[in-house]
This record gives structure tokens, C-alpha cells and sequence, in this order.
């Protein structure tokens, strides 16, 4: 496709992990690369990595020095690949890229955490400079080397140009079975199967899914990490008794890759002290803003997301770890007894259903997050292909996405995973065992603030008749904010004067 | 203070519900009006609701019609208080008294439910014209007239000249209990006790802290709700039973307002049908945003705040009605035995010491909520004051409110509320019913997401160790994200090659 004398197919600036190794998956697949970083021992290490893995055969990478000549060295139209952190930095490069005579019909793909709304901003803000086109990345630094999910969004013709491409060097599952196609050494290309990249929709609407993708992940490794509370601090499990029950359930319905590393983090050993590392991390958990921001857009869009937010809440309940260190001397824990070997066996077995019960839950929030944001924006996404994409490559794959994919394959037009028959039928098989794992980790005291609200959240969205209705009325009463009846057509409001019983009700 | 001839002593824009009672309750205390609104029926209706109460005596509220006419009435330097919608509304009146030349040290108070950052832009805009203050206001149509609870922000130097009136207005304590001072009448004033107004801080702070007693407002409300609905569907009791029960609830520990209005929601009748009203009401709730902008300032903040954002999704899956009818008839329920009459009193019992409980919580992450903020915005606020005003007139009101108030006196500096003796010892004292009407309700299959992610609170605040660590283990398994360990320095962060197990662990 390319050789060493003729122009590059792609430009590239940001040579961080990510960058670097999307470079690298790149050239695999075919790609010049002309490579850019404010910092020049990033692009040294990139072309040092090319030369190391090629056994310095003709170099796939070239790098420069400045933006300039960066565009001197790209084919034309030029397609320029971002890796840079989210945020102002994202627009210091396309105000340099203008600067160093990028092209209007030249498009700049972004591949960072940007937020959804500064997507849609710089597309218009750009269009008459070049085309800014979006693609969000998910898959860590082993995904982007070998294989990423990823969800572009804009200019459907920008997108014409970058398909091949995305194609390529997309994570693949295999058609029929829909299971990972593996893909692990540098060099390895996978050419059959399906790849995880498909168009999302117009400008935003990638990094938009991109983001929920991240606020389901929250609630996915907060779910893992409460059932291991349960286990280590309820049932005194070790991290090698965990690790192995983990293991059993990520051979069936929780297969999947945060449960798989949760094994390999379980069962590594602390070289230095020999004792299991885990045990020796600080927990205080860290955040980068995209869970937050799946919170709040769920609570903008009035979509009912309480497990997402839990997650959210328990990493910043984790940051008060002197806060905690004083309550825990103060409050009172419950009385707990010790249960017997086959009250913890039975336990596990409770703990494995909430775990997939309340997985799903989560996940038939972050869809109906999607569609009611899709509704509003007018995306008109394609609930089966985010389904789809999502099956590897990005962190939260699991052969779990297979069956949301078929769900969503029944009915384009599913409003929540909820109504879908396989997922009903699950839940409802599983339910009485969620329960009793939500009951007695409340009893033992263990918090799982993700697994309950998953259950609240089932339990309310399966309720005829909620007690909004005394809701409403202490509205009317302290504020007049009027109600609906049962009894009435709908587009009656009514308030009543509480205070005097008897009074007739008149409609407002 | 003034006679018929004189001029006013204040003007007032808007005479919605809020600000007709606002203004005969300025004029009970005194003080002459000259009101205005772009309905000059509302105008009408509030002179004559104020012919009415005085008899015909001299007129207290003079109506205007236009901006000019507003401020010819009123002695220099004027002071005009706006009841109007929050948003563009406050702006566009702000402008029309900008044309009608109001002066610089002229004071205009925004007595709305405006969004904090706004008031903080809107104190900047407008500072060479006139001196933007503000003040929220809580307790609706009855609070607005015989008494509100006024949180007002802004100018130090406004304050002094609102201070007298504010105070005049307030609803007010007795000194000694803390007690709410009974004020029902047209035309009565309270001189005595504690006025529930106090400066609260700088520009925006007051509707910042307005704004998190909406948010309390909603766990309140949801909280109750929940428990009228283990009640109703758990132990099959009648709304008059419940309202009994609640009654009872009433005269102890959760003695409050809204306590006291679902009493009597529950009680009444539809003079039409004979049926209790509230079996009537349709369950879909409204909600107006303050309960949802704290929610998402708690995600912004890093403040824990679970059962509040909870109460704001209760509404929301309330509002998918359709939905939830469909999904009544394919999810599972679980298998409920009936209860004794013996178990259901024991019930009983336990929900309301859950109600307690969880309802320490509510507050706990609300107080912590206003502190980060505080801190984050440099405010500077008093908590025992903020505990102070909101012992009367606003809709959390209760008896509880002067637990608080003790607390941040014993400790001004507090925390949480948590750490505070006398709700660690509550909380101590009836965590064990709590657990067991958490665990009841769950296996009842009656969602009560709020109570119980209090709970999940709980014990995650007096969790020394949380599986935080896990968590931390996925993020560098996947993303490098590096984590601290409890044996080393916390200045120092590592990073595992977690696929090479035996591979030293180094320090980034």
C-alpha cells in the first residue's frame, strides 16, 4: 500500500500509549504513518518500536518534526488521526493545523475522551477550515494495539474515506458466533469476521456512546468489586478461593473481560512481599470524568440510571478513606453469624444471579440512556450495531453483548432491555436469588449500592402502580402543583385545597 | 412605617401565587407596597385580597403599571423584589428596570428558584447599574404568607438594609426549644424568636443552598413514599391504618411537615367518589429541576449524595407509566408469604426506624454536599445557621432540624453528620431494624431505593477498607492508570505488568 520513498497514507498526532499503539495496529495493517508529538522522545520511541518490531525492515512510520511538516509529508487529501487528551489541547492542534495550511476537504479524525458537546461544537466551528470528524476508542493500550472497539460519528462522507481503515484495524468477532476473533502479536493481521467499528451517527453521537459505554463499565467492575466484598469480607473467602470462583463465572453468562482480568488482578502475587498484590493496594479509587458524565446526562435526560450513579458514588466514597477510617470506629455494624459451607455455597450461587441480574439492569440502562439522548438529538442510532461493536475490543465485552444484540436484531425499536423476551425470561428465573444476595449482604452489613439499585431499579420498573401518587399529592398540597387522576381523562389537572375536607376537587 | 400619601417602601414584581402571599405578608409587617406584574389582573387580585384583610383601611399594596410608574412610588434608594420565574424572565425584568433608571445603589432581590450559577453571573452583569441580590425561599403558598424560610446571598452591604425586613417576614423559633412559633392569621405578627433568615454568603450561595434543601426535599419525600408503600402493598394496610401509623410516626423522632401533609393526603376524601383521593391520583410525579440539579452538582462536587439522586430517578421511572404496565405482566414477582398481625407491627417498627435512619443520611450527604461546595467556592458557610433557617417555614422543616442545628454547634468544622455523637449514636442504636426492613421489603419485591442506598451509604461511610482496590487493580490492568499501595508512601503510585506475574513492581 505504501513504500519508503512515496508519501504517507495517514497523519498522526499524540504518540501517548494510546497513540502509539494505534499507530503501531496501523502500520500492521498496511499504513504509512507520518507521526507528530509536541514531545519528540514520544515520536522517537514510536519509530524505535516500528524498527523493533519490523526487524528494521522498511520503516512504517516517519517522524516530524512540526505540523508543517507533518501536512508535507501526508498524500492529499490529507487524514489527520488525533491522540491527544481531551479538553482545550484537542483545539490548540486544529488551530495549529490551520495554522499549518490544513485543507477544507482534509479531515482531522478525533480519538480522545472528548466530551459529546465539544464534538458537536468543533465540527461546526471547523467546517470551513477541514472536516472534524470523531471516532471514539475503546480498549485500553492492548486494544489499540491489537484490535480496538471503535464508534465514529460526523461527516458521513468524511466517513466514506475512513471505513476502510477503521475497518482494518478494528477489533473482529467472528460472524456466526459471534465470539472475539483473537489477534495478539505484533505483524498479525485479522482480515475475516466482523469488525467492531460501524458509522454511529451524526457529530457527537460516537463519543456520546462512547461515554455511556464508560458509564456501563463503572457499573460493571462496581458490581464485580461488591460481589468480591461479599466473598472476602462476608463469607472470608481468600483472593485465591475468589479468583477461582471468579474464574467459574467467566465461563458462563458473566463471561466476559473485566471478569477475566478481576482473576488475573485476584491472583497476582506481590513479588517484593509475596502476599497477594491486591490485598496491598490503597482503595481509593480514581476517575476520569466519563462515568460522571454518563450520571449526569442520565439525570439531564430524565433516564432512570441509579446503578451507573452508584458506581460513580462509590469511587468518590472510596476518596474519604480518613473519613471512613473514623466512622468505622463510631458506627455500629451488624451482628453477623458465620454461616456453615453450605450456607456459603448457596450464598456464591445467590451472589453469581445478582451479579447477572443486576449486570443486566445496568446495561438496559445505559441503552435506554442512548435512545431516549437519540430521540432528543435525533441521532436515529442503531441500538443492535453499538451492540455489536461492543462485543470486543472495548472493555466491557462480554458474550453477554451477543444476546443484546439479538434482542435489539427482534426489535429495532426496543425502548428498554426490560420488555425484551430472552432478558425477562432471564430475569425473572434469577430474580429470588437476587434477592436473597441483596438481603443477606444487608444483613451481614457488606455495602452493594450497585447490586440493590439494580434491584430497585427491576422492582420499580415492574410496578403497575408506584407510590408516586402520594408523591403527587404532597406536591399539591404544599405547592400546588396539581395531579392527574385515574378516574379522568389524562389532560385534566386538578388541585385541591387540602385543608378543607369535603370542598369539592374542580379541575384546573 | 408609612401612610396612605407617603411613598412605598418597597416594590414588587411578580404576584404569582408566591408573590401575592409575599407581599401581604410585607404588608402585615408594615411596610407599603407598590407592586407590579405584566397581568394587570394579578395586580388587581392582590389589592383586592389586601382591601379584604384590612377591611378597607388604608391601602398597604398600591398597584403599578409599568417599570417607571414602579420605582416613582418608592423612597430612594429602592429596593424591588422580583418573584418571577427563574431563567430569561429574571434578565428581561432586570433590563426593563435598567430602561426605567434604576440607580446604582438601588437593590434588586431574585426571590426565584433561580439556578445558583446564574445569580452569580447575573451579581457580576449587573453591578455598574444597580446591586443584584438574592434570596431563596421556601415554603410555598402558606410559608411565602404567613412566614417562609429566607435564605438570602449576595452584597454584605444589601444585607444590612434587607436584614430588617427579612427578619420581620421570616417564620420564626422559639429560642429556647427551637420550635416553630404558630403565625395563621392575616394581620398577625410574630415579634418575638429566632427569624428564619440569616445572610448566607456570597453571590449565588443562598440558591446553592436553597437548591440542596430541594434535593433533601426529594429524598424526604421519596422516603416516606417508599415506606407508605411497603404499608400498603407489603403489609396490606388501608390508607386510613397508614395515615395512623404515620400519625403516630409524627409525634416522635421523624416529627416533620411533610410527615404531617402525607397524613392528611392520606386521609381525605373525593367528595365525588367517597374513595380515598389518594388511590385516585395518577403516579407519575412532576419535578421542576432543583432536586436533579443537586444531584448532578453532588456528581460534579464528588459528594456522595446516592439517595438523593435516587429520589430524583424514582420520579423518573414513575413517568414511564406505559412501560411499566407492559412489564408488570412479563417480570417476575417474588413469592410473599402473608404476615402475622404479629409480624406486620414488628414491621412496622422496623420501617420506621429505617425511616429514621435513612433520613440521617439523607441529611448527612446533603450537609457534606454544601461543604464541598462551600470549600470548592470559598463561601464559607455556616451550617448551624443553614440547620437554623430550616427549623420553620421551608418544606423539610421538623424537629430534627435542631438536632442538626446542635450538631454543627457542637462542631462547627463537622464533616458529616455522621461523625457527629449524637447521630452516630441514633444511627448505632437502630441500624439492626433497618437492615431487617431493607431485607423484608427485598424479598417482598417493593422497590425502596432511596431507604435503602441510604443504607448502602452507611455502610459504606464506616467501611475502613473498601474493594476499591479491586477496582483500582482493573483500572491499571487495562488502562495504566497506576494505583497507591498501603505499605509504601502515598506520594508514590505503580504500575503492574499484570500478564508477567513475577515481573518487579516499580514505582511510576
Amino acid at each position: 500500500m505504501s513504500n519508503n520513498t512515496s508519501k504517507c497514507d495517514i497523519g498522526f498526532v499524540g504518540l501517548g500509549v494510546m497513540g502509539k499503539n494505534l499507530v503501531l495496529n496501523l502500520a500492521d495493517n498496511g499504513y504509512k504513518i507520518a507521526a507528530f508529538d509536541l514531545d519528540s522522545e514520544k515520536v522517537a520511541a514510536a519509530i524505535q518500536q516500528d524498527v523493533l518490531e519490523t526487524n528494521n525492515q522498511a520503516p512504517r512510520v516517519i517522524g516530524c518534526s512540526s505540523y508543517t511538516e507533518l501536512l508535507s509529508k501526508l498524500k492529499a487529501p490529507h487524514l489527520i488521526v488525533l491522540s491527544v487528551p481531551a479538553g482545550e489541547i484537542v483545539d490548540q492542534v486544529c488551530q495549529n493545523l490551520i495554522g499549518a495550511g490544513i485543507q477544507p476537504d482534509d479531515i482531522v479524525i478525533d480519538t480522545g475522551n472528548s466530551l459529546w458537546t465539544d464534538t458537536v461544537k468543533r465540527e461546526s466551528v471547523y467546517k470551513d477550515n477541514f472536516i472534524f470528524f470523531s471516532s471514539a476508542v475503546s480498549g485500553g493500550e492492548v486494544g489499540a494495539r491489537f484490535g480496538p472497539a471503535l464508534m465514529p460519528s460526523g461527516s458521513e462522507y468524511a466517513w466514506t474515506r475512513v471505513k476502510p481503515i477503521w475497518s482494518a484495524i478494528a477489533a473482529k468477532v467472528d460472524a456466526v458466533t459471534g465470539k472475539p476473533i483473537e489477534r495478539t502479536e505484533p505483524g498479525q493481521i485479522i482480515e475475516e469476521g466482523e469488525p467492531c467499528a460501524d458509522y454511529i451517527g451524526p457529530a457527537g453521537s460516537g463519543h456520546y456512546v462512547k461515554m455511556v459505554h464508560n458509564g456501563i463499565e463503572y457499573a460493571d467492575m462496581q458490581m464485580i468489586c461488591e460481589a468480591y466484598h461479599v466473598l472476602r469480607e462476608g463469607l472470608q473467602y481468600s483472593c485465591d478461593e475468589i479468583a477461582d470462583i471468579f474464574s467459574q463465572w467467566n465461563e458462563g453468562v458473566l463471561d466476559s473481560y473485566l471478569m477475566g482480568i478481576s482473576v488475573e488482578v485476584l491472583r497476582h502475587k506481590d513479588p517484593e512481599t509475596g502476599s497477594h498484590l491486591v490485598d496491598l493496594i490503597l482503595d481509593k479509587a480514581g476517575q476520569k470524568g466519563t462515568g460522571l458524565w454518563t450520571a449526569v446526562s442520565s439525570l439531564e435526560v430524565g433516564c432512570p440510571a441509579p446503578t451507573i450513579s452508584q458506581a460513580v458514588y462509590a469511587r468518590s466514597i472510596s476518596s474519604f478513606k480518613e473519613l471512613r477510617q473514623q466512622t468505622s470506629k463510631t458506627l455500629s455494624a451488624p451482628q453477623v453469624e458465620r454461616f456453615t459451607e453450605e450456607k456459603k455455597l448457596e450464598m456464591v450461587t445467590q451472589l453469581h444471579d445478582a451479579l447477572y441480574c443486576a449486570k443486566i439492569c445496568a446495561y438496559a440502562q445505559g441503552f435506554q440512556l442512548m435512545k431516549l439522548a437519540s430521540v432528543e438529538q435525533n441521532w436515529n442510532l442503531n441500538f443492535a450495531s453499538i451492540a455489536k461493536i461492543w462485543r470486543s475490543g472495548c472493555i466491557i465485552r462480554a458474550a453477554f453483548l451477543q444476546s443484546i444484540t439479538d434482542a435489539f436484531e427482534r426489535d429495532y425499536k426496543l425502548e428498554n432491555l426490560l420488555l425484551d423476551s430472552f432478558f425477562s425470561e432471564q430475569l425473572s428465573q434469577y430474580q429470588q436469588n437476587w434477592r436473597f444476595a441483596v438481603a443477606k449482604a444487608t444483613m451481614m452489613g457488606i455495602p452493594i449500592g450497585a447490586i440493590s439499585s439494580s434491584l430497585s431499579y427491576y422492582d420499580s420498573m415492574r410496578c403497575d402502580v408506584l407510590p408516586a401518587n402520594l408523591l403527587q399529592g404532597q406536591r399539591d398540597y404544599f405547592g400546588a402543583h396539581t395531579f392527574k387522576r385515574i378516574d379522568k381523562p389524562v389532560t385534566q389537572k386538578f388541585h385541591v385545597h387540602w385543608t378543607e375536607p369535603g370542598r369539592p376537587i374542580k379541575q384546573v
